[in-house]
């Protein structure tokens, strides 16, 4: 069965409740972020970021999504994202942020940090976040802030993820070729929600994994264009390739 | 024990061959590089390179050293390197180059990767020697001209290791501080090419073993000025982190 057609089938079983949960304003652009990507395609250039309607974007949830047991706070402003978390009684919180509040509402943003499980960003915004070259530096002042966890993206190169006590970390899958490299930190964060979500665990074990997880989509999501590989990925496909990263990266003691 | 003590016992019991090993010219400057790091430490930006005594360099070797099982080729004009290949009856051969080969003699250079079983560069050496952005298609170009191994050192983002069948990569040890990244490569590249002679075996798991030992000798190296960390390295202490490398990267299936 295909991904896309057991999200359906879900989202078909919710329809009441997502429709109402989809807030729709009469008029105004969507959220837009421009950018370009270097010869290497790790790093993007952000060229231009518009909030529009999401500016004067004030979540209200429903009682159900209140108490969803893992929340995953995207990239908005973060006193937004503070609010929609004091709404839920989650058992485990992560967020995500980028450049523009980091320069545009650094305290803000350390508020909201303060107040997650775990902040799932990329390693140039891990930098900047604390003003710290070192990524390991970095991640030890950003674990003072308050959560527990840091999950570092790095594009290529893989992911990271530290604790006060733990550090783990993994390559990215060897891809030939990089179509759209747009959306690979979505789809990790994605990826790594869903696989704790159906976990239901959050020990250490279950964190590793979830960061192969979130690894194996953001690989599937960036061999084409927008979403068109993940819209026909299968289970089977997400399995074989998670074997795959335990190929290459395995090593005897 | 030190490893330095145990590096001086053997070269004590080999003195008189080391040498005649050692061949010294009259006058004129060592080899030179000139060079400078970024922010990231990950890529050494060349200033300059002078070949000095380098440049007419024609190495002899004795009858002892034509025997050796396993043979590391330095960083020499890839002609000499060819001919000291042909000049040894080994099992296994690798060979490190840099940009300055790629550039200014890239034809000869292939003749020599052609006569080699593995390549130990960087990741920037790799994508210049085949004209290819990325890694993985230049990593299938360099092992259709001839070895049978490909290893990219990629700086704090680990080693990735290619043939055609197969696929290992390891991240870096996560480093608070990295006092003088010059070296590491070659580090690496003794780390390997040390464990692979002890282990005297050439066989899949012996090789990804050899490039953790790489990296963890690497990671070393760079936490003091020049050789300074060397000196004073223990057994125990290299054991020690090679199985935190393990700790570092190893998810259950």
């Amino acid at each position: 069965m295909k991904l896309s057609e057991m999200l359906l089938a879900q989202l078909e079983r919710e329809i009441p409740a997502t429709r109402k949960a989809v807030e729709r304003v009469p008029e105004g652009k969507t959220f837009r972020w421009y950018g370009r990507y270097d010869y290497d395609l790790n790093v993007a250039h952000t060229l231009d970021t518009q909030l529009n309607v999401f500016a004067d974007f004030n979540p209200q949830l429903s009682a159900k999504a209140r108490k969803t047991p893992f929340l995953f706070l995207g990239n908005i402003q973060p006193t937004l994202q503070r609010e929609v978390r004091a709404q839920v009684d989650a058992r485990f919180v992560a967020m995500d942020t980028m450049n523009y509040w980091i320069e545009k509402t650094p305290d803000e943003l350390l508020k909201t940090i303060a107040v997650v499980d775990a902040l799932i960003i990329n390693d140039a915004e891990a930098r900047a976040l604390v003003g710290e070259a070192n990524l390991v530096r970095a991640a030890r002042k950003i674990l003072a802030q308050g959560p527990q966890m840091l999950v570092v993206k790095r594009g290529e190169f893989g992911a990271a993820f530290f604790t006060k006590n733990s550090y783990f970390a993994t390559t990215a899958y060897p891809l030939e070729s990089v179509f759209d490299p747009t959306g690979a930190g979505d789809t990790f964060a994605g990826g790594f929600m869903g696989y704790l979500a159906q976990a239901d665990r959050i020990d250490d074990a279950t964190m590793r994994r979830a960061i192969i997880y979130g690894s194996v989509m953001a690989s599937f999501n960036v061999e084409e264009f927008s979403c068109d590989r993940l819209r026909r990925l299968t289970s089977e496909e997400i399995r074989a390739r998670y074997l795959q990263f335990k190929d290459h990266t395995h090593f005897e003691v």
